[in-house]
């Protein structure tokens, strides 16, 4: 099939028109895309390059290119609406009408969003991703006392990425505990967790998934066999009920899926915002 | 200052709503914002909630909330428009011309751009995540030759946060390497860096934020005194040159922005896409 190119243009990091363009995009199933990143586009040269490689990407009787733009400045907006393609653009829909309902002028700065304005922000994203690495896997700190939320679920069921998604997103204090034999032969929780009960988050996955999830790990052995899986699932399942705890299946979500939905439940705050 | 509710409306996570209106909002500065995210609004019921929640937000004399929507579902957006707020929703903004263009009309479902529609991705990702943490601060598996690059540079210039980001965002195999006194004092490398030194990438950052940040885990001794990190990053910035290794400054720089200049100057390719 033939390729379209689609572009994130930026002054900043491009994560922004990516997300955009991203959930644009995947509305079309029938396209073949090649998905270029152009960031920290912040001068007039850069611009101008960047018009270069769009044209490149249209010419000789190839696809016309989507250009996905979160370019502030209207002078270098300006340079970028020459290259041949079909532009959306995320100010010039948006900002007009902001403009005029918030009654102030925007400040045409770029970097706000995702910059180092807020030192803050950045601290507590930092603190919380040293938080979630020492509280994972249920190793070393413990420091449950100050965890927004404590995940617990057996291994392999999604519990790391989450908790560093939470932290690195979100600013999030996550620490995880693996549901080892002993917790699922006995079906009890050790007192520690018993004691944070209302902090704790289950995650569950379905025991196909699990298994292939396991086997790139390790093979061969008990570790990914059916029946071990299955045991540890349908005990983990127990434990859930038993103390209440709230838990999402994992299987048909991803990291930000199942980190939004552990927020949304729990109503734990975002210390940050993306 | 009276206070403005924000909404980022969304069926799925609401991350895409929540950067895209976070880089549109960061654009005013006189305003006092209350941001809320409103995930999964995935039947009319939830809707209708989001609705009522919106006009409480706006009722008695209260400024007119702000809606970021990336509802897919046409019958969900017809439902949540009836909130009373200044809608910008991004379906409304940019579905029609580029199905257009595309000459295609959209699927209309929703999940495509976070779900777990692609296995793969989500299993690079997790490799990805458990690579950086096997890798990370010059530790246990040094797995250096199926790394896409090797930071180095001093404790707390960054290292850790950084790669995590770029394998959860990105499904980049990052590890990171520590620069110690032993590598400090001598002025060279170890030699199973110098062999991989097309992949190595410098993390620096200016004196005084360092000594700040690890005041923050150990306020007393060498570890944070003026002179031991003017020395540190000194003869980390000799390093650098003397091998020449690219670096980016981290201090003003988010995270998100230390890993899109770290991709964009090495070439590194995402292996998936948010």
């Amino acid at each position: 099939m033939v390729e379209r190119a689609v572009f994130f243009l930026s002054d900043q990091t491009g994560v922004t028109a990516e997300t955009l363009g991203h959930s644009l995009v995947t509305q079309f199933t029938g396209q073949n895309f090649r998905q270029v990143t152009l960031p920290f586009i912040d001068s007039e040269d850069k611009a101008r390059e960047a018009v270069q490689i769009i044209n490149t990407a249209g010419a000789d009787g190839a696809l016309t290119p989507i250009v996905f733009s979160t370019l502030v400045q209207p002078e270098l907006r300006a340079i970028v609406k020459h290259a041949t393609g079909l532009h959306l653009d995320i100010f010039d829909a948006f900002l007009e009408p902001l403009s005029v309902e918030l009654d102030e002028q925007p400040t045409y700065a770029s970097g706000g969003a995702h910059g180092m304005t807020d030192i803050d922000a950045y601290m507590r994203r930092i603190e919380a991703t040293n938080f979630a690495l020492a509280n994972d896997d249920g190793g070393i700190s413990r420091n449950y006392d100050v965890a927004d939320v404590i995940l617990v679920g057996v291994s392999r069921s999604g519990k790391t990425p989450t908790c560093l998604y939470l932290a690195l997103q979100y600013g999030v204090y996550a620490a995880n505990y693996p549901l080892t034999d002993e917790e699922l032969e006995s079906g009890t929780l050790p007192k520690f967790l018993v004691q944070q009960q209302q902090k704790l988050y289950g995650l569950t996955i379905a025991p196909e998934r699990l298994r292939q999830i396991r086997k790139e790990r390790r093979p061969l052995g008990k570790y990914a066999s059916a029946q071990q899986v299955r045991f540890e699932l349908r005990e983990a399942g127990k434990i859930f009920r038993r103390y209440g705890i709230p838990h999402v299946d994992t299987t048909e979500f991803s990291i930000e899926e199942i980190s939004s939905r552990i927020l949304d439940t729990t109503g734990v705050e975002r210390r940050v915002r993306p």
